[in-house]
């Protein structure tokens, strides 16, 4: 049976389990959610996901929210992306620090700079957010000097966590050429055979809206 | 041996992995870290863990950091915490949002509001973020109506890492009285023998700077 993922393309969090689904190699289909025009908050979605989150993935009658969550159900299918077993906790460690200080803080700073009305945008709150996200970049580039990937000798969820909203064009304070190992490191992942950008991989993107 | 902790008290995130090595049962002692005159920013620390992160736990051999790591070792060392097979992804999904939307929120919030001198409070940053919180407890306080735990009949991880902030008294824009589910909760987790308060059960508080 295919499985289904709610995502919309605009969605690093969306991107992460998207990614990981098409790496694995199982049998997926993208469902776009309207997030953008309240799908998300609407009757019908959240009889799928009471909390209203994307992505949501369902596989038969098993329905599991949190990108990092989905990722493992992928691990634990498939044997893929987990490291091993005595690298699991580090791959674990990584996915909660980008939970914790790295996409959380993306997401929403590029949210409030690219799909926030103009006039609504909080100047004060972007400034800010730039310190904590160059604190984040800081930490992962230091991490990935002398390094092909996050964790041990091959792409894990480390990876797939941590990179999706660094390959976003819109602006948020994060330039490549800035970050000599990160962006090494997220070519090694584009490189791969298989990748997918985003808005390839997922319906919705920005231009749908302009 | 007995399991080092690195923790300070006013860190909710090691409040995670401090009530959860307590409530376990296992043999542990906190390892004060000076977090406010720069000891985890400092050589010593960095050695210990790199990105200089609090909590640290060390166990032999064994270095683990993030909190939900951490409680992942104890639930794998004494079987506690990780709810039954079926609810591990349930577990491990509420783990994951409280490290996206409530405790990394909570966190930089209370800081802002409380650790960082009168001048330098950045109000309009408060202010948004207030907004932030709210969405965070609404989902928190409508999982919890009809549930005496987070996941399953008996406290998890899940509950161990979202609780942890809400017990600070420091105001970072939280009212118990506001959030009836929140509340009774709370009053189940601190009812369950063993339990002690973040500035009783790790060294450092913020009488020690008044």
């Amino acid at each position: 049976m295919t499985i289904k993922l709610y995502c919309f393309g605009e969605s690093g969090n969306a991107y992460k389990a998207a990614l990981a689904l098409e790496l694995s190699g199982l049998d997926w289909a993208p469902v776009y959610v309207d997030f953008f025009n309240g799908e998300t908050r609407g009757e019908a979605f959240r009889k799928i996901n009471a909390q209203g989150e994307a992505p949501t993935m369902v596989d038969g009658d098993l329905t599991l929210s949190q990108s990092g969550v989905i990722q493992q159900y992928i691990t634990d299918k498939t044997g893929k992306f987990g490291g091993t077993a005595e690298e699991k906790y580090e791959v674990l460690r990584w996915v909660l620090w980008d939970n914790h200080k790295l996409s959380s803080q993306v997401g929403m700073t590029r949210f409030l700079m690219n799909f926030l009305p103009e006039d609504k945008r909080p100047a004060d709150v972007i400034t800010f957010m730039q310190g904590r996200l160059k604190a984040a970049f800081t930490t992962l580039n230091a991490h990935l000097e002398g390094r092909e990937w996050m964790v041990g000798d091959s792409i894990t969820n480390a990876d797939l966590s941590c990179c999706s909203y660094l390959f976003y064009p819109e602006p948020f304070g994060f330039d490549r050429a800035d970050w000599p190992h990160i962006d090494a490191w997220l070519t090694r992942v584009s490189d791969l055979p298989g990748w997918k950008h985003p808005y390839d991989l997922m319906p919705g993107n920005p231009s749908d809206r302009a």
